[in-house]
């Protein structure tokens, strides 16, 4: 039977893996939550255990038969999608955001994960975490679908506007070192979205990312243009936040386009109807790679500590699959791995 | 039968409105020029005259019983896609393209069209055209297909990399007033692409503009997203060139990426191939729209001439396209408006 737990009593139980899960994150919270953490157990070491962090009436409507592997941590607030990311620390300390992340900060939690408010668990990670030593900005990235079968890593898609070409320098890093540990790739390759390949294209921060690159411990391949990312060109293109979400926001936008045509189409009579309800599974199965929201959540790469973050709209399979992403992040000490990375070849000082 | 004429005669015989096409621009040179120029004639008005610039035994090849509206003008240089597009106007001055663009300069004739290397169709053009007075950058847009049917127009999608916000600004003038001429939509929307809805979101520049555009003569929706662009929000969508390249070239892939995983669908067995076989039909249908090849040319945009920019591997039918584009800008007189709305209503001094 799953039990409702203190902070005193997390801090004096000996220390599994501890995953904790913001249960108030969702659009469907807490029922997905609590629904993908009972999916999560079946996947997980019995060494580990996960921390429903929210209002406890009403997680616990849906939490009946769960096992002790389960608690749950009692708050009473919940942040919101009109919540202003940069006033959570300060008003907010009662948030299950808030609190979720502060067990990992004080050490009775490995990792957190939400579906919430995207720039809000950003904001709050890095204050509450702060940065592991040696990233000048932590990141967010995504998955796109590619023609080779092997997902690409379009960082940064958001999280910083108007980088520098250190803090690209550092995406790049943070987004080798994931893939090579979390996929499983030996020295991926690293391209730097630009306008051209010539490594004197682009805007002046792009310019001297290219050359900041070049001499960075990454795989640098060298620009690539909009089209290598679905193309596949190399595992992880690098770019600003501002046009990482603006592609990104495209792309998602692709899947919507299609299926309006697709009703078009079949609105115009009988015989295009039964067409394309007949071709409805295959277009399905190979439309598929394009629903963005299956890749489940993403890392919030950079802060000092295990961060997951989903789609408001997830299923209690995305979060099983970001709180079985969070355990793995753990044991292969990704964040260690970082900050090897950044501090052992530092970039100079007056290139900062 | 089709005449060849020299500079000096075209100067003396009576002004048509007269159309000069890049006979050695394309892939395909001369032989999709001269099958575009004889397919232009027939939705052109008879007051028209198409002058062909380039190797005369290369287009005499494919130009027989060509009639007399079509002209030659013989040139032995051309400009190829390893051109520096900034030493054109240096070192090419028997180049077609030169010497295309010098016709229009000199008053000789009204448009020029050219489906050759874009960056030095647009360095020379702008070059040798000078600019719109009020104008601070040309600019090239694209247009994308959207589920309202109406297409976007994406403006800058790569003459400008790292543009200020009064260039954005008159981008924004500019597609405006083609919006409205062209494809006759009386005040079209606009739109600032950016990462998020609220004026204070995205970089200095975005913020900048959003301020600029609101006192602008335009009708200025707001910010707008990268999924607002295929969902046809607004019928303009300003970005820097460097933004726009990549959405750009992104969606221009999205074709390829999805004809690839119904190949690979098709290939995994005799059902799927005839499944997918039956059904290439509506597919060709309900993608058609995503061709990006099929909107023919895309006006350059600000420089002192009416200038048409195609796609590389344009058909017969895109040139066409590009030069019954280029005679309806004329009759329009698109320029002209462009420079009554930037001269007129100028942004002040110090905003520039």
């Amino acid at each position: 039977m799953s039990t409702t737990i203190t902070i005193d009593e997390l801090a004096k139980t000996p220390r599994p893996v501890r995953v904790v899960v913001d249960a108030m994150g969702g659009d469907f919270a807490p029922l997905n939550e609590v629904q993908g953490a009972f999916r999560a157990l079946e996947g997980l070491g019995t060494d580990v255990e996960i921390v429903l962090v929210g209002r406890e009436p009403d997680i616990r409507k849906h939490l009946a038969n769960a096992p002790d592997r389960i608690k749950i941590l009692h708050t009473l607030d919940i942040v919101g999608m009109e919540d202003e990311p940069s006033s959570i620390v300060k008003h907010r300390k009662e948030s299950s955001l808030y609190v979720g992340l502060d067990l990992v900060k004080q050490g009775h939690a490995d990792a957190f994960v939400s579906s919430g408010n995207t720039g809000g668990v950003m904001a709050t990670a890095t204050m509450v975490l702060g940065r592991i030593p040696g990233v000048s900005r932590p990141t967010i990235g995504s998955f796109f679908p590619t023609m080779t079968g092997r997902p690409t890593l379009l960082v940064d898609v958001g999280a910083n506007v108007g980088s520098k070409a250190r803090f690209l320098h550092d995406f790049a890093v943070m987004g080798s070192v994931y893939t090579e540990l979390m996929q499983g790739i030996a020295s991926p390759t690293v391209g730097l979205l630009n306008v051209g390949e010539e490594e004197s294209k682009g805007t002046d921060v792009a310019k001297e990312t290219h050359m900041l690159l070049k001499s960075s411990p990454v795989n640098f391949y060298g620009n690539v243009e909009g089209r290598d990312i679905l193309k596949g060109t190399v595992d992880i293109v690098v770019c600003d936040g501002f046009e990482g979400n603006i592609v990104l926001k495209f792309a998602e936008s692709i899947l919507g386009f299609l299926k309006h045509r697709f009703r078009s189409f079949a609105n115009k009579g009988l015989l295009q109807k039964l067409l394309i309800g007949a071709f409805r599974p295959v277009l399905k199965r190979v439309l598929s790679g394009m629903d963005y929201q299956e890749y489940g959540g993403v890392p919030l790469l950079g802060v000092n500590g295990v961060v997951i973050i989903g789609h408001g709209s997830g299923s209690p399979l995305a979060i099983s699959n970001m709180i079985l992403k969070a355990d793995e992040m753990v044991r292969k000490e990704v964040n260690g791995a970082i900050q090897r990375k950044l501090t052992i070849e530092p970039v100079s000082k007056g290139q900062q």
